[in-house]
């Protein structure tokens, strides 16, 4: 092999970046895989438009095929986006025998598995280290870093547009309505922000992060969702006050065959590494058996960590293309998954209620705990301004979902009991 | 090649761990290699010991030379420690062709430009990831990871056993030398302490780290040290009251081709990512040009973290033996360095007085500093209980070593000081 060529499908910021880096790195990625590497072909929708980056007119091309069919072509780098279109386009280059590099999460959270099926029983790899926090080596290090280890749990910090919305509440005691606004004109968020505060972002990133971590086929129906939108300045200072801090947590935890994979508000405990994980900034906490606790952190999108991201991928491809070992890397899933009952899920939980400030309200309801056998860690009971209310907030000991949820509906129930204003899994022990 | 033979040399506890996982992993090894993998001969110090792990009483041997000059062995894997007597063993092996895998921070930091020139000239790999941080994949993402990006500045919490003492110093209010007793007999410190509570640990870690990270060598001699002997309950209570956590910090910082490497006790702002890191983690925070701030976070060391370190490296010199790039690793310092001068370091610092409650010393102090174009972010005065003395603590903008230091004989000097108490280097804003 004297050469390696690369196809480039999509010329955006990140299909910039990847082209930079590559001219201006040339000499370090001959060092490391011993051999040159250059971009063939690049797959745009506008001839004409302007770029970035310079590249010769020559080179680009509105027919995927011209990149999808070249015999000479030995690495497909998709940094296109989209997903039906995008997953026709990486089948037909597997089925030819190409390697991808992805940076598509929506691609990979849904057709990740079919597409790693493919990849396997061509030879060809499949890497995506990109689609999941741009800036943090996160998969690379699951797979690499800790080949050798066994991989129990992973919390994570994984969408950058909620943890600055609940970084800003925190910080400055804003409504979410307020920051949300401050997001969008700051571009942190998107006009229509769904995908993000609602959850559905993070569990992708989940689903690719718990799949690999696990060695199991984990697909996006298995993530428990519940996005911010609900989060009020109350819970937060409450939290704080308790010494916890809310943060949007992607949590998947596993104990043999038997999953639990969610993503929701959680107040961390703040001495927890992940508490202190402000603004945009993404971080995964992951637990191995031999390594113990290990972080990573950094910026989870943006158009050049993501690009350093991409190509890093493409230096694993080519070392495995010259090794003859494509198509091997250990990401098919290699173990069942059984999704734990809600009878089988633990956790602290953080509760606010409403109830009537009357003698014997209190006993009541924590009687109706006590017979779930949950008992409380921490205990707040104010008087609320008018009403003839108090506001009630509890802090579980480690209690089953199930338990928890059958109390709820009791308490509910309670004549006593006005509303139930909230309720968040808690991670960790607080000081205070 | 139909198989890859190692030689271990040493068989305590990091050994077996490295003997077990290579034992347990036999399959994922070959996948992502494409050929078998085993250790041949364990150099030993005594041949009938028990040991921790069960191998085969034929693979043992005392006499090293029948390891190092064995012309089967591949890559000789370093677990025994020490400095002199190991480094001529490595430099026998490097001339016999053989790849290293070690885990030994001191002979490194000492001798490692030295081995690094001799392996590149042998062609051979000598990889060190477990001698930093044993559990953090730190300095394999600086190489691959960050391959294609510039670093400019590293900060990193490097050595387990400061680190616990002054988590609990400052979460106890504890004083330095209870603390250390404490460590003792949990075994997170030794007998003598001198190494890690002086700094000289991290010290060896962060001229390894910037070594790489900068590809500039760099001297143990070029590390400014100071360790946390000095550290005090006040200053840790007043730091905390304007904001900061003590850390005993490692700082890495380059500006062209001029740096500043340093280990001292530091005030981080309580917001820093690095401010969270408890107890006897470890955590290394990269500034890179691309990527952005980055953090690894992990246990700093361990025999199973360790040993998982040293078969991750293992598997990346397996991969470049049979790519045929040992030896190209972009390891060997391409960059010339220059310590910057006293003139040229720029930091925010902390300093604690003993005043004479008089009228007009406070002036007096400040406009020496003025003098010098330094100016306060934070001032605390407060009446000491008895002696007619007053206890001054000021926090700086950011100024130079030189001009801070030029203060503070004056300010030393002036008549109504009575001591300066301590002063420290102070990283970030507080948000109080």
């Amino acid at each position: 092999m004297e050469e390696i060529s690369i196809g480039l499908l999509g010329l955006g910021t990140v299909g910039s970046g990847v082209v930079k880096i590559i001219e201006n790195h040339q000499d370090k990625l001959i060092h490391q895989i011993g051999c040159p590497v250059k971009i063939k072909r690049i797959l745009v929708k506008d001839l004409n438009k302007e770029r970035l980056v310079h590249v010769e007119r020559t080179l680009l091309t509105t027919n995927p095929a011209e990149i999808l069919d070249d015999p000479d072509i030995d690495i497909i780098i998709e940094v296109m986006g989209g997903i039906e279109e995008t997953k026709i386009y990486l089948k037909q280059a597997l089925l030819n025998r190409k390697n991808i590099v992805t940076a598509n999460k929506d691609l990979m959270a849904l057709h990740g598995a079919e597409l790693l099926t493919i990849a396997s029983e061509n030879s060809c790899d499949l890497f995506y280290e990109a689609s999941v926090a741009g800036g943090i080596p996160i998969l690379r290090s699951l797979v690499d870093g800790l080949a050798s280890d066994r991989i129990t749990k992973m919390m994570g910090i994984v969408n950058g547009t909620t943890n600055f919305i609940l970084t800003k509440m925190t910080k400055y005691g804003s409504d979410y309505e307020e920051v949300l606004k401050e997001a969008q004109s700051l571009g942190y968020a998107e006009a229509d922000p769904t995908a993000d505060v609602e959850g559905l972002d993070a569990a992708r990133k989940m689903t690719i992060l718990s799949t690999l971590g696990f060695s199991m086929k984990i697909d996006l129906d298995d993530v428990l969702v519940k996005g911010i939108t609900g989060v009020t300045k109350s819970d937060l200072t409450y939290g704080k006050q308790l010494g916890y801090i809310m943060k949007l947590i992607g949590m998947a935890h596993r104990e043999g065959e038997k999953v639990e994979i969610s993503v929701q508000p959680t107040l961390m405990a703040e001495t927890h590494p992940l508490a202190s994980v402000q603004d945009e900034f993404n971080a995964v906490y992951v637990y191995g058996e031999a390594v113990g606790e290990t972080m990573f952190y950094g910026p989870g999108a943006g158009s050049m960590p993501t690009a350093t991201a991409v190509v890093s991928d493409l230096v694993g491809v080519m070392k495995n293309m010259r090794l003859g070992v494509t198509g091997k890397s250990a990401v098919t899933p290699q173990f069942k998954k059984q999704i734990k009952e809600p009878s089988e899920m633990f956790s602290k939980y953080f509760l606010r209620l409403h109830v009537k400030d009357e003698v014997g309200v209190f006993a009541e309801i924590t009687s109706i705990f006590s017979e779930q056998h949950i008992s409380f860690e921490k205990i707040l009971q104010l008087p609320l301004k008018d009403k003839g209310l108090a506001e009630v907030v509890l802090v579980t000991h480690q209690a089953s979902l199930q338990n928890y949820e059958d109390s709820l509906v009791k308490v509910r129930d309670l004549q006593a009991v006005q509303s139930i204003e909230s309720s968040y899994r808690v991670e960790g022990s607080a000081n205070r």
